[in-house]
């Protein structure tokens, strides 16, 4: 997702006390951060925040970062958070690129990585961009440990194709769910907390496509 | 498939030296009819015969044994086999339902299993039917060992679609190969031996789906 330049945007990210300045210097202590040990749980690409805001509301137990590269819309979901009534304590934002990732989380310190409606970057010379690219399963790989997940879903059949493709290829992941409509899958659908894309696509009758890969 | 009845094709059956009658008796002394120890590899609704019959051609070191249910089809195929010039000796035809199976192998005896453009069976009322349903994937199970697979081709979406999500939801599979354009991937494309169908559906420029399950 990406939205107008926003100017403010930067300082704004600056000074929230939810976005995480340097956060390299929290490379494997992120427990500390967050004052106990539950699982950490990122989402990547997170875009205006309504999802991974609303995990962190439904999940207590569980630590969640929310990762964006673009200031424009990282500052959206900053917003969107200081008008909660309540804020979530277990919930924190990066401003930065997928592929710094493993700069900040140790080998094994996330349980679960989100990828929601990630860009499909259709055209095959921009492949490598894509979030489900080999490139980006093999840095996804370093931050897992043996039985973590990595949950993407999508509404672009091209880019749903795609990734199943290279996570079958890779020796890392075995895809252990498969749906090409979520939301008509009884068992797959329950539990399942919309993006804000999600929830005015999937009104219009189109069809959601998921899959979880998890780690050897 | 399924070809008008042919009044003759159950005694020519009967009679063919290379269709197994009683195949319950070679139930774990497979070897012993083929006089050797190599590989078995099967292909479930042969149809015609044209893939195992230049499977078997091209893999000498290789078992074949295509299994077909409809009299009319496997005739079509020993009419086939028997007008080739070289009659590859590592080759067998069983007329049966993919149900009987494992009363015919005994469990890991089967190294290979071929679904080739099965049968969609697009009613919901019927995906029981499909060879890629949860009860097939469990008769599957029982014929191979671990590390064996299962290759299926098909042009049909909807039947693809709904084999993805049953080998990802298996536990006892893993889904090491997906391909949405079979015959535009470099890699995938060398060696695969086309089906007769195959080769006119993809004249058309239709692309064939193709996925590979490893057993765990």
């Amino acid at each position: 997702m990406r939205l107008r330049h926003i100017p403010e945007a930067d300082d704004a990210i600056l000074a929230h006390n939810k976005c995480i300045k340097n956060p390299e210097k929290y490379y494997s202590s992120w427990s500390n951060l967050f004052g106990n040990d539950n699982p950490i749980h990122i989402e990547i690409g997170m875009g205006k925040g309504h999802f991974i805001i609303e995990m962190a509301h439904l999940h207590p137990d569980i630590n969640f970062i929310g990762i964006e590269r673009y200031s424009s819309v990282l500052y959206r979901a900053t917003q969107k958070y200081d008008v909660l009534e309540e804020k979530p304590a277990n919930l924190y934002f990066i401003l930065c690129d997928a592929k710094d990732l493993t700069s900040f989380f140790a080998p094994g310190e996330v349980s679960v990585i989100y990828l929601n409606f990630s860009d499909p970057w259709p055209k095959k010379r921009y492949a490598k961009r894509r979030l489900t690219s080999p490139i980006f399963l093999s840095i996804y790989s370093k931050l897992l440990t043996s039985g973590s997940l990595i949950q993407f879903k999508t509404d672009n059949r091209g880019l749903f194709e795609y990734s199943l493709e290279t996570f079958a290829k890779s020796p890392v992941f075995d895809l252990c769910c498969i749906s090409f409509d979520l939301h008509n899958d009884e068992e797959l659908s329950k539990g399942n907390v919309m993006t804000e894309y999600e929830e005015k696509f999937s009104a219009l009758g189109n069809p959601i496509f998921m899959l979880v890969a998890k780690k050897y």
